[in-house]
């Protein structure tokens, strides 16, 4: 199509693509979601509805960008993993990030009322988030309803890993992370809401301890053991792909039902919440990272 | 917080900040909207929601972030302008880049209902965008109810230009794209709606005509004379920093009102629909890009 | 020509050119000159030999890339300026870098004798370096002799600013640090060498002293005026872009000398030593940055 | 020291560090030695003396940067790899390369005369170029005098390899390139020196012939066997860390010579012409790339 006089003003963009032949993160995390888990009453310190919505989104983005082969979410952050062999937008990282951070911000936005507004309570159980599937959403009125009261933020960014060493480092990273923030927090907001302290008294009695001082805390003061918890608190959200023998109606060669039904494979994202720091996790999974 | 043994794998995170001092621009970009205006029966060549929606987003942007001093928007495309001593997350690009795609791209879902789906008709009047005045939204079983049926993906980069000159020439860039997009579109789909050509017969009519072509076409088969169109359809959407004087309940010092009202001046994001590329525009706007 | 199966590793390679439209700078500093200068016998504070000789390599460099408008040195250090429409080497600052610090470093080597052997004294007049005109070089028996014990080297790096106040602000910066290390130099050197003082005791006259101070000291316990002092240790070396009235012979249509002369305008570079921080420099010199 | 109002301009540089834990090269390669061999009549198509001035300077730069574990020159160009592990100027591409560049130029110009101008035949032994070894330079009047006429240039550039395959990938491709040029070469030189063509016509000749009928060219026509030719030509340079025993005189404690000898194992660079394509070089030489 025709041009300006101006479109000498494109030279000025630049961009290095990302190396061949690594691995590559993009790692998303909520914009000031200290205030934005206050403004919308996450429950504390974990909120189930806010995790399955968060595992949604990273669903999704991994169903429009199939190249992810394994994501890893907790807190506000999700990590989408891309094989060294990946092509996706050239390798660019601006693209890269950009798009996932975008994508995933809408997704937060459109599901929000699925997960978060929900009349079924929520389950812990891993599911293959089927959007399809209609829900019953909660009235406004209703005192649990939780409408979203703006649009949320997620900053974004790439990096590079050179070997499958250092990539599974950095996501045993983001699980020791999640580990050590959610024993804090657990045993913080334990002692604050089943212990009557109060944040600072709670702050100050766990200033200096280790994990084994929190995890005596929660047992011997609430009979609390925190291996006990859910694995989903513990150890976040690794989001893999899969595949499920699913029952369809069989047709024949016109495309007419026969009336009888077969079974078929489906690809479909598993959602794990497994340890992955150990070697067990990968020697079961090998496909995840290997060839 | 305490540390685990896998921290070192930050160090592989790398990012270079934008050069000091010069105009930073970032341009977000719907991906792949042919099929996403497509899927949501955008009118051709120019929905008028869909254009107010994405003002509406870029105007939730620059309230985020008021060191946006002007923004331009046409199309499925938004560019942010940040003045050179600009310091906004110590211009590092992709903290500016995917945190702005990420904004823009959960606003476009957040208000899509209240643009593409209320009841009342939409307008040219540039307005201030209350999102706060509630507005009556169609009826999912309204035929002209368009559900969000996925949610959207922007990609976004930032380009630095060194002065004035270079970066007006960017803006100017945008709006001579809008100009020759929208006279294109204009002409094609008033051939294929009003002329009753096939899309290919139209293609072939307009393959090689000039602007000045494309103008006599339009007037002398359909009578419309092209200048006479929608400005914001011919020259996309500028949205500056600006003020509005409102009048308020007058409170006493307790902070009771007195019954009386006041004039307050307040800040608004005002749209405008204008030439940028003539001089006058920043002369009529001084303090855009002055100091 | 014929490629192989290996080629593949050419796509690691990765460089962003640098912005257009920006004022570039390549500053070369020698590497471990603290412990080259020692090892040959520099004299202290200022080798006016060494400092014309890094002037000649300066030159040097200048001739084999006229794009440089200006050139500033002192100490260890050069800087070249290049335009911010130049387009030498596309603007790769890899390229850049590596040929100046490299063509530096062998010019170094290859001009050492010629100035540092000489048997002319040096002189402060600036000269056009005439390098095609021999000079006699010292025996290597001579006690003066001093042989380049091994190769020197640089480090390089290109540096963008985005207008004549940044880069003129640049220069200043060099011609400060010049005068600022200059002056302590003196004042440190004529302590310990006039004044009959250790490093030491020198080191602790000086310390926590200003300017003033420093200035006061020279003229009140050795009678010398700062400001008499020879300006190139002062002020560094400018290098420019100049022309000088040669007369040469003047031949006829043929090719053969007509036995007369004409005076012919030959481009040189320029070696000044004045103060570069204040408007006058620009405004006697408004061809340098102007167009 | 003291600091000036100009400082602000440091805040202009940028540089992002390569990469950690990736195999890093820089590959220097001589600017224009096209015309720089014409201008010093180098032998075609190899020039010992020269090819050994550059292993010389190579080994000079692995002197000065034992983190250098491997070089590899051919041409006018010399590749230098550093470990993953290394931290050699922190992995500034910038400092790496250009100090590199610099070093080889400021080496090439300071051998030019031990290697060009030896008295000494030049021999393709491997040796550990012991320069502090004087040798016996030809006088300026000898007909085979070759004056260094300016100093030379080299670019450079940092390549980062993620793994041992794609760094050995890198070598095979350099030792590749050596090889296709130069049995080019040999054929070409061949045909002109001895074949009597003029070089229009050999080029003509070799257009579009493969190895096999180059090598039958050499062998039919002038009963050269091109496997026979020199390794240094065909194979270039390899550099490594290895190590020498050395006979020295013994010393007693007080550190008198005890006029008995001893042996010791002393660091050396050895030169190989081998092939290091073939897995076997690998396997003979495990701890180049090893731990
Ligand atoms: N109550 C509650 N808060 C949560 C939950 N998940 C995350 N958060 C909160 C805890 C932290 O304040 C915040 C995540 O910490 P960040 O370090 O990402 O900080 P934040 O997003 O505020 O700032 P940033 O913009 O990322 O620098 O989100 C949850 O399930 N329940
Ligand atoms: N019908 C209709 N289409 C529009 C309107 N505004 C934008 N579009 C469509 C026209 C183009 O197909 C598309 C924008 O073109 P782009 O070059 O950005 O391509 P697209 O987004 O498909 O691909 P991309 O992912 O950006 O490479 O959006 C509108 O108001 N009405
Ligand atoms: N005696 C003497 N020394 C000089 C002269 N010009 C420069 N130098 C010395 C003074 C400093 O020790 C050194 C330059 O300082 P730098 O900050 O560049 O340090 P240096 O090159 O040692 O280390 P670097 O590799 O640049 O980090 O060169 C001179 O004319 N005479
Ligand atoms: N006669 C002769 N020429 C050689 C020898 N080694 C290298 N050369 C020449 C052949 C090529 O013309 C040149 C190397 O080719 P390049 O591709 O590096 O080109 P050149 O350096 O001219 O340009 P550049 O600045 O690298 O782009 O050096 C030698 O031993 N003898
Ligand atoms: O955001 P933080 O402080 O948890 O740490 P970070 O994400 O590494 O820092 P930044 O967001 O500034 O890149
Ligand atoms: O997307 P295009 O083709 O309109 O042009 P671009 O945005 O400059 O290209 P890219 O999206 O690949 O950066
Ligand atoms: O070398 P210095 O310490 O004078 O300062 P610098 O040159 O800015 O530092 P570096 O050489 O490490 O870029
Ligand atoms: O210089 P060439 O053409 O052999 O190839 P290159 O070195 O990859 O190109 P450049 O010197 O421009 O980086
Ligand atoms: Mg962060
Ligand atoms: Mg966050
Ligand atoms: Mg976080
Ligand atoms: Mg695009
Ligand atoms: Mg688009
Ligand atoms: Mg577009
Ligand atoms: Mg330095
Ligand atoms: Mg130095
Ligand atoms: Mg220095
Ligand atoms: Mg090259
Ligand atoms: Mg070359
Ligand atoms: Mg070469």
């Amino acid at each position: 199509m025709a041009k300006s006089d101006f479109e000498y003003v494109k030279q000025f963009e630049r961009e290095m693509p990302a190396l061949p032949n690594v691995w590559l993160v993009i790692r998303l995390d909520g914009r000031g979601f200290h205030k934005f888990t206050d403004d919308h009453d996450f429950a504390k310190p974990n909120d189930l509805r806010a995790l399955r919505l968060a595992d949604a989104c990273a669903q999704h983005v991994m169903k429009q960008h199939p190249d992810v082969c394994i994501s890893y979410g907790q807190s506000d952050e999700y990590s989408f993993v891309l094989r060294p062999e990946c092509n996706l937008f050239q390798r660019r990282p601006m693209k890269l990030a950009t798009t996932f951070a975008a994508l995933f911000a809408s997704s937060y936005t459109f599901y929000w009322d699925r997960y978060m507004n929900s009349i079924e309570e929520p389950t812990h159980d891993p599911d293959d988030f089927d959007h399809t599937k209609p829900v019953a959403i909660r009235s406004q009125d209703d005192t649990k309803y939780v409408p979203l009261q703006y649009p949320p933020a997620f900053d974004g960014r790439v990096v590079e890993y050179p070997d499958v060493r250092t990539l599974r480092d950095y996501l045993s990273w983001r699980q020791a992370d999640c580990h050590i923030n959610n024993l804090y927090n657990t045993v913080f907001w334990t002692l604050v809401q089943d212990g009557g302290l109060s944040p600072q008294a709670a702050e100050q009695d766990l200033c200096g301890t280790l994990s084994g001082d929190k995890n005596e805390i929660l047992f011997s003061k609430f009979g609390i053991n925190y291996n006990n918890l859910e694995p989903r608190y513990r150890k976040g959200s690794i989001l893999i792909q899969g595949t499920r023998e699913v029952i369809v109606p069989e047709r024949d060669r016109s495309g007419n039902d026969t009336g009888r039904t077969k079974t078929r494979t489906k690809p479909v994202i598993q959602v794990l919440h497994t340890d992955l720091i150990r070697e067990d996790f990968w020697r079961e999974h090998p496909t995840i990272l290997g060839d």
